[in-house]
């Protein structure tokens, strides 16, 4: 279990990868990097990531059973939480509940970063069929970005 | 289960109160303040907190068999892990491993404010005996502040 995990400068931490999230083939434009900041292991079964997202980005439109929370930690951008679009600054927190469409952009001039905390055991993330989509408020698919 | 927690600016957030930590007759001084920053539930049981320790003041020494994460929110300070004294700074992560003894100190001019993440369930922190401190290494022992 690492103990300490220095701050770098620029949200970047000591022996901390920035990895890529999400790239696959045919993934549309996210721009998002993730960093992992604390081991999953028996003692503790938390995780904190640290996700940023630059201008023009947004995070995967999904749902899952599993709750995460997020801590806004740099600029600023908007999120959708079921059928609403909350703008979003730093220290604001987010709780997403479970099965409900959430998505992130970073809307801003700014890149979006932000805290995510999230259980070690959860269920893999859902994607929107064309139905879910129909089924969005129209503020919310006015906001989406798929 | 609250969804959106928006900051209010200064470390302070809508609709969550400031809490006096651990304020019991005969307590030496601490000068922290504690705000939750989520609710357990079945869904999520991890909890999201904001402790602030003004200038000067300091955690108690204790250690317990659950682990937290700390994320530096605001300000600089030291804190006391085990048998090492860390110099914290914004965006350094502390993970404290089960049964370590451990304690935040604000030794700056600046408070030093910081993000725990902890389980709901956990085990009560064990306060030292006069064994136990005479246990811990002389860099600790001068660290510490009882």
């Amino acid at each position: 279990m690492r103990t300490f995990v220095h701050h770098l400068g620029n949200h970047t931490w000591e022996g901390v990868p920035i990895l890529k999230y999400k790239e696959e083939p045919g993934t549309h434009f996210k721009q998002i990097t993730r960093q992992v900041l604390s081991d999953c292991s028996p003692d503790f079964k938390t995780q904190l990531r640290y996700f940023e997202i630059a201008p023009g980005g947004y995070s995967t439109l999904e749902r899952h059973q599993h709750v995460h929370q997020v801590l806004i930690g740099r600029g600023s951008g908007h999120c959708l939480v079921g059928g609403q679009v909350h703008p979003l600054a730093m220290h604001d927190t987010v709780i997403i509940p479970p099965l409900t469409w959430h998505q992130f952009r970073a809307t801003g001039s700014d890149p979006l970063g932000f805290y995510c905390i999230v259980n070690c055991d959860r269920d893999r993330p859902q994607l929107p069929s064309a139905e879910d989509l129909k089924a969005l408020a129209p503020s919310a698919r006015d906001f989406i970005r798929i």
